[in-house]
């Protein structure tokens, strides 16, 4: 690692609304930090495929995990091109013109290769990177995977190197000729927001809720 | 249209965890009217592209809007074929094994060719779709679009013909050997919630915040 910034390539560089675009590293890593589904797309006869699935960041690289006989990963461990997409949606931008309505959203779009990891020490690192990804103090109390397991289970690596973010943030820009028309303008905040645990009973009474659970947020 | 099922297709056919997989019409736009942002997958120059959108579903049709010069939309213009994902994530399911954590979500992928509107009235009735798809109640309230930015807009269509959908809902599922393991397991819901309207205070007092606003629910 290099300098603070990803390198801009032709795909990375937004173009359009240029000063939405954001190359900076702490940039990145805090909206790959928030977020945990990520949308992968890759080229399958042909053909574009894209899917969602959970992910792990650790430094410069993005972990992937999904069932060894899962088509997806299947293609993706014979390092093929993928493009993965991270979005965080903020809010509605309402305007007062229909033209100008907007979304605040943070979004991380990475091209690489997939790299497939075979070393069952190495995957299963990479799992516990996902694990404490979606949700931190999780690993340490659970049953951790066998080696079937470990082998049914397929981990793909890619490489935070050509990457770019786009961020909108605000209030609406209307026209100035449309400051007078009397709709409400503004922005409706959204956000993802736990709701009640809900405890398995299946083995009887629960055990105390874990903190980790219990106040739960995505923000760090 | 004709019966209450997409038929399936090798790409569609959700094979690993088959049971998660759903074909019905009433189950797919459930999925489609309650998400409105999608992640556009296409092929550029051979590699993978992926990024997020807005959307709006009319029948069995979805539109997708952006600037006339956005590079995806160029490129979907020329009638590519394209990917298109939409995923609600539900909840975290907290197993008692790292091995059965999984995530409840519902989740449709498209697949089609994307149509280019031409006719500025379609492409107005599209919009109007998407603005009602997001936010119910807006368009009627705000100053249309004039010919100039119908003009500056594009819109693309895909139909919902090659689709499925994916669903998981429910407690962990432990193996029979790990029920007496001491974790704590169970389901955290997670949801999308609205916070605080914030109003734009450029032009003045703020008129009234409308229902719509107030009252912002995704689930119908």
């Amino acid at each position: 690692v290099t300098g603070d910034a990803y390198n801009q390539t032709d795909r990375t560089r937004v173009r359009r609304l240029a000063k939405r675009g954001a190359y900076d590293r702490a940039t990145v890593h805090a909206i790959l930090d928030e977020g945990f589904i990520c949308h992968v797309a890759m080229v399958v006869d042909g053909s574009p495929v894209v899917l969602p699935t959970g992910y792990g960041r650790a430094g410069e690289r993005l972990f992937i995990h999904g069932s060894a006989a899962n088509r997806m990963l299947k293609t993706a461990a014979q390092g093929v091109e993928i493009s993965v997409a991270v979005t965080l949606v903020d809010g509605l931008v309402l305007a007062r013109s229909a033209f100008h309505h907007s979304i605040n959203y943070r979004s991380v779009v990475i091209f690489g290769t997939a790299q497939l990891l075979t070393d069952p020490a190495e995957k299963n690192a990479a799992l516990r990177v996902i694990s404490d990804h979606i949700i931190r103090g999780r690993w340490n109390e659970v049953r951790p995977p066998s080696n079937k397991e470990l082998a049914a289970t397929s981990v793909i690596a890619v490489d935070l190197n050509e990457v770019s973010a786009k961020v909108r943030t605000g209030p609406p820009i209307d026209d100035e000729e449309d400051m007078a028309h009397p709709a409400w303008a503004g922005v409706l905040p959204l956000s993802i927001q736990p709701g009640e645990p809900a405890a398995d009973l299946q083995a009887g009474e629960a055990p105390v809720i874990p903190e980790y659970v219990k106040n739960y947020r995505r923000r760090t």
